[in-house]
C-alpha cells in the first residue's frame, strides 16, 4: 500500500533531452466514469515515452504530463460503471486503450482502433489527473493541472488513474509482487515484439526468420519464434552482447551488422547464404532505419513476409519495384502493439514466463522511480534493453 | 479429331505489333517425357501473350514461338512416364506449368515457383515443338524449329504439347465441347480475377472491395467478390460499358474514372465516400497503371490489404510511407495467377460457371482461329473483354 508515502509522478514539463522530467510528489483528483486507480508496482520504459516527452509540444505532445505505458500493479479503487472484472486488490498488467466500438476494434484490431491517438495519446481537460501537490494551485478550475492517462494509463507513478480499457486483470494467475514487477512490460514492448511473429505473422517451424534490431522489442521477437519453433531465427545487431542474448533467446544465427558493413557484402547477402539462398520467410525490423527496411525487403525470400515494427522518421519511404514485389509474391505490412488483443495475448505471455519460455528476466534490469534519469541513460547507451522503474 | 484437316498454329516469328504473326499449318515432334497430346478445342488471349510477343527477343521471349496459355482441349495422347490422372478422349482446362518440387510449390504457392520464368518463358531445344509444314527444313538437327510450351502449352494450336503440370482433368464435370470451349479463359484471367479475391484476399461479406480496372481480370473479381458475398463491390473504369458489365456480375458502385478526374475529385475521395468514410477493406490493382497504384493504397481502410495484380512497367515504384503505412495497418501485395492451386481452384470455377453465379458467357466472345487479328484489335479497342479462339 501507498497509503504512508506521498504519491510520486515522474512529470514531464518539457523535452526531456533539456532536462524537463521532474519526479515530483503528487495527487489525483477523483476518479470519474470507466476509471480505475492503480497503485502501480513497476513501470517499463519504452522509447514511445522518450520520443512522446522528448520534442515540443504539438499533436499528441501534451505538457505538463506524466509518461509511462507498460505498468503494472494493484487496484485500489474502481470508478462509476466500469466493466471490467478487476476488483480493489487485483494484481493487473496495463496496456494499451482502445475505443472497442469502431470496425477495426470490432475485427479484434484494437491497435488500430481509429480513434488510437485521441485517446492514448491526446489530452483535454478530462485528462487532467495529477497534481505536484508542492506547487499550490493556481486557479480552482486547475487543481489538477497535469495530464495523465497516456495510453490510458500514465504509469510513471506510484498512484494513477487509469482507463478501464488498458486494465488487464491478472488475478488469476499472478501470485507475488516481484513476479507482478517483473511482468511490467509485457503489455507493450514484449507484446509487439513476440505478438508480431506469433500473432501477425502467425511464424510457425516452417519459417526463416530475421529479425533486425535486437532491443526489447526484437529480443521479444526472437523469444516469440524460439516458441513458435521457427527452423531458422537470425538475429542482427550491431552490439555482440545484444548477439550473444539473442541467442540465449533462442537465435539459431546471429550477423554483426557493422562487421557485414566493413566486409563489404549486403545483409542480404548474408541472409541468403545463412539461408541456403532462398532468404527469410518472415523479416521483422525493428530499427527504423530506412536503409534497413529496404534492405530487409532483398533479403526476403518468395512469398515471404516483411513486418514493419521500428519507428521511422516521419518522411521515410519505402520504394517498392512494384512489379518485382509482384512477381516475388512478397508482403510488406506495419504492425502496431503485435497486433493483438492484449486482454487475450498477455495472458498467454504471463504463462510463457511462468513456464521459463519466455526468459524476460533476460531483458530487464530495476531502477528505483528516483533513479529514471539512469534508467534512461543506460537504455539509451544500449546497457541495459529494458529498464524497469519500481514504485 | 483433328485427324482430316492439317493441323495449325499461330505463330510468332517477331512482335505482333510488327505484324510477326502468321496461321501456319503445322506438325509436332513425337512426344517425351511428362508431355501430353492435347488436340485443343479454344483459347482465350490474355494481355500477357501479347506483351510476350509483342517485343525483341531477350529474356523469357524466344522467336518463333508459338503463344497462347489458356487452352482448352481434349487429351489425345500422352508421353512415357506423365502422372496426370487425364487419359485420352478425357476434356482437359490448361493452366501455368510450376516444378512441384520447390519451396514455394511444396507450400502451395505454385505460382511463385522458384523456377516459373525458366518452365513457362524461358525455351531451349527441348522446347522445339512445331514445324510450319509450308517450309522445308533446313537442316534435319532442326526439323522442329518453333519454340512451343509457352506457360507449358502454347494453346495458339490445333494440336499441341502440354506440360504435364499445365493439364487440368476435368473429365468428371464437363460434358460438352461447347462447354470446354467457353471455359478455355478459367485457367489464366479468370482464376487470377476470381482467386485473388476469393484465396489472396480470403474476401468475405464483411469486405468493401475495390476493384480498378474491369477488363477480363478486373470483371473476374468482380464476380469473385459477388461468390465471396462482399458487401459492397466497387468497380472503377473509364468506359461506361464496363460499369455496365461490373453490375451486371454483381457490382454495388461503379465510378467513372475519366469523370472523376474531370470533377476534380480524387479517387480516394470518392471511395471514402461510397464506403461511409471508411476506406476499401480489400483493394484490387489490374491497371498496372502507377499513379492509380498510389491512388489505391491511399483509399484502403484501416487493417485494409492492398492487391497489385496489373502488370506495372518494370521500374514504376510505390513509396510507401513506412511510418503512415504502418500506423494504419496496411498491407501490400502483389498476386500472380491468384495465388492459387489450378488443379484445386479451376475445378471450383467450373462448378460456379455451371451454377450460373459466375456468367463468363458475359465476357467472352468468339472468333474462328483465321481470325486472330481481328480479336487482337477487339480486345486493345475494349470492343470485347475476353477474345477466345476457337479451333
Amino acid at each position: 500500500m501507498s497509503s504512508q508515502a506521498p504519491d510520486r509522478a515522474i512529470i514531464s514539463y518539457g523535452p526531456h533531452a533539456s532536462g524537463g522530467w521532474h519526479l515530483r510528489p503528487v495527487s489525483v483528483r477523483p476518479l470519474r466514469e470507466k476509471e480505475v486507480l492503480v497503485e502501480m508496482v513497476a513501470s517499463g520504459i519504452c522509447q514511445t515515452d522518450l520520443h512522446f516527452a522528448g520534442i515540443e509540444s504539438g499533436a499528441g505532445v501534451h505538457y505538463p504530463r506524466v509518461m509511462g505505458h507498460e505498468g503494472s500493479g494493484y487496484v485500489r479503487a474502481l470508478g462509476p460503471n466500469t466493466s471490467t472484472t478487476a476488483k480493489p486488490g487485483d494484481p493487473v498488467i496495463l496496456s494499451f486503450s482502445a475505443c472497442q466500438d469502431c470496425e477495426t476494434c470490432a475485427d479484434g484490431h484494437p491497435a488500430y482502433c481509429s480513434r488510437f491517438n485521441d485517446i492514448n495519446f491526446n489530452a483535454d481537460d478530462a485528462n487532467r489527473v495529477f497534481r505536484d501537490t508542492t506547487v499550490p494551485s493556481t486557479s480552482p478550475a486547475e487543481t489538477h493541472p497535469v495530464y495523465g492517462q497516456f495510453f490510458g494509463q500514465s504509469s510513471f507513478a506510484s498512484l494513477s488513474i487509469v482507463h478501464e480499457d488498458s486494465i488487464i486483470n491478472v488475478a488469476g494467475c499472478v501470485k507475488t509482487r516481484d513476479e507482478l514487477r517483473l511482468l511490467a512490460p509485457l503489455g507493450c514492448g514484449v507484446q509487439t515484439g513476440a505478438g508480431t511473429i506469433l500473432n501477425a505473422a502467425s511464424a510457425t517451424a516452417a519459417d526463416r526468420v530475421v529479425i533486425m534490431g535486437l532491443g526489447g522489442v526484437g529480443l521479444s521477437a526472437v523469444a516469440g519464434a524460439k516458441i513458435a519453433g521457427c527452423k531458422q531465427i537470425i538475429g542482427l545487431d550491431r552490439f555482440d552482447e545484444r548477439l550473444e542474448l539473442a541467442r540465449a533467446l533462442g537465435a539459431t544465427h546471429t550477423v554483426n551488422t557493422a562487421a557485414v558493413a566493413d566486409s563489404g557484402q549486403s545483409l542480404a547477402d548474408v541472409v541468403r547464404e545463412v539461408t541456403g539462398g532462398l532468404g527469410a520467410t518472415v523479416t521483422l525490423d525493428t530499427t527504423g532505419a530506412p536503409a534497413l527496411v529496404r534492405e530487409g525487403v532483398r533479403m526476403t525470400a518468395l512469398k515471404g513476409r516483411v513486418l514493419q515494427v521500428g519507428v521511422t522518421p516521419e518522411e521515410a519511404c519505402l520504394e517498392i519495384p512494384i512489379f518485382e514485389f509482384m512477381m516475388t509474391g512478397k508482403l510488406f505490412m506495419g504492425v502496431i502493439e503485435g497486433d493483438v488483443v492484449p486482454r487475450e495475448f498477455v495472458p498467454r505471455l504471463v504463462k510463457w514466463v511462468q513456464e521459463g519460455v519466455l526468459p524476460l528476466e533476460k531483458l530487464v534490469r530495476y531502477y528505483p522511480a528516483e533513479e529514471f534519469e539512469t534508467a534512461v541513460k543506460d537504455m539509451k547507451s544500449g546497457r541495459t534493453v529494458k529498464p524497469v522503474l519500481v514504485w
